[in-house]
């Protein structure tokens, strides 16, 4: 059993990661899997033409990461990394099951870990999209690992729109972090200050300036795709699955508008995209 | 063949208008549509699935928009009206020609008509989103009915989702409306003045109190949904297809998330909608 199991993922140890998002955010994910498994290939694919996924209904997440995430699969992949917060928080047990044996890696469960590893007092806030929030995925996760903490979730909703639109400084960015948490980080009653903040969303890590402002400087701002890329690593390696002594290449797959695509993902990858670099596919 | 058109006019007129929006703010247009065909039953479909159009490319909005549209024909209408300008702007001559003989009323002409009529020195600025703007539509058709005009076209993205989110008042909205606008309506250079802004989404009604301390008081403010109302009112009345003497119906249908629709829905329609009242389709 052993052997046959070496001996498939001998063959599959070529085959790059699959790394979906709903939009461009991944993209930051995809820069800490490049820092962390520099040999292994990359097939990135954003459904940028149904972003975002944020406001949608759950069955409605399911169905499109279903749809997305099996054209990476039709493509040959040795790995799935679920870079999209909520897409992880509504189809991470359908995609497991769906595509098993296949590893399926989400956002949500290394970064609650990061969180949790990373606050003092347990008062831990989890910023997001709509469906995230209101899916719980994070407040359970965080709990599981750290029965203690208080986890405070709040939907950002703008924040996605605002990264995308490069607005990551200034006045209309702060403005809207502070509507958004000003009551958590300063409240009125006396209730202990929380001394995290994790960025639930892949969007959020462009706005940390603003966000910084809101939370001072003694607080904690973690987000997953560091963690995420560790734990791509951890799966890989006792797998012996993970590549070596060479430097792997990225594919750019988007659903819609490769000028987009390439503009705002450049923000996001924190290197210039062209258009030629993106390729455009139907779901 | 009057005869027979009349015949075929007489069996129509009791079918509801079909009226399309990506969205919800196409609502702003239904509520003008009830207050001046008081007697016209509607049949409204929001795919807030896919939303917002207005970032997309060409190919993919009309592709949505003739799914979309395409379900209103199928359950019976008797004239179609896209409340969406980026469904307009890109699909309009292809769903006149797919959906011949009915008549096919957007929102880009009756609005390009309201802002040359208010305009006195012919400085008219447009806002919408990126694909209506980068298209061209707006520009091409005030210039066709007011060749001296000066129109000045501006992308403003994020006033989409500041809508949808509520945000229609506050420093966050100012100061967005601030940084996509003050350039315009404050030139450093000596240019003249623009005096009309036309609103180019049906979104950017809901944020009058912000628009208006970035053109000040003495610009007019013109949007599309009273003028689109108005035309299709007078496309209606010569063919005999006005219904009268009775208060119509509405139907709201969407492809998303009924709780968001009622809620956000309520901002636009300026009346109360219960979750009960949306029906959920798929397309």
């Amino acid at each position: 059993m052993t052997d046959r199991r070496n001996k498939i993922n001998r063959d599959r140890i070529n085959l790059p990661i699959g790394l979906f998002d709903s939009g461009m955010g991944g993209l930051t994910v995809l820069k800490a899997i490049n820092a962390c498994l520099p040999a292994e290939d990359v097939i990135y694919l954003g459904d940028t033409a149904r972003l975002p996924y944020g406001t949608k209904g759950k069955e409605t997440i399911v169905r499109y990461t279903l749809q997305a995430v099996g054209k990476l699969v039709d493509m040959g992949v040795k790995m799935l990394v679920i870079a999209c917060n909520t897409a992880t928080s509504a189809a991470l047990p359908v995609l497991r099951e769906r595509f098993a044996p296949l590893p399926v890696l989400g956002v949500v469960e290394p970064g609650a870990m990061a969180a949790a590893r990373a606050s003092r007092n347990g008062v831990i806030v989890v910023i997001a999209t709509e469906a995230t929030i209101s899916s719980g995925v994070y407040q359970e996760a965080i709990t599981r690992i750290r029965p203690d903490a208080r986890v405070i979730g709040r939907a950002c909703t703008l924040f996605v729109p605002l990264a995308e639109e490069g607005w990551m400084k200034g006045p209309v960015v702060e403005g809207a972090a502070k509507r958004y948490l000003k009551d958590i980080f300063n409240p009125v009653v006396t209730a202990p200050r929380p001394d995290t903040l994790l960025l639930g969303c892949t969007h959020f890590p462009l706005l940390l300036p603003a966000l910084r402002h809101v939370t001072g400087n003694s607080a904690s701002i973690v987000d997953s795709a560091a963690t995420t890329a560790y734990c791509a690593h951890d799966e890989l390696v006792p797998l012996g699955m993970a590549r070596a002594g060479r430097t792997g290449t990225c594919r750019f797959l988007t659903t819609d508008n490769r000028d987009r695509f390439a503009r705002t993902g450049s923000l996001f990858l924190g290197r210039p995209l062209k258009t030629t670099d993106v390729e455009l596919v139907d779901l």
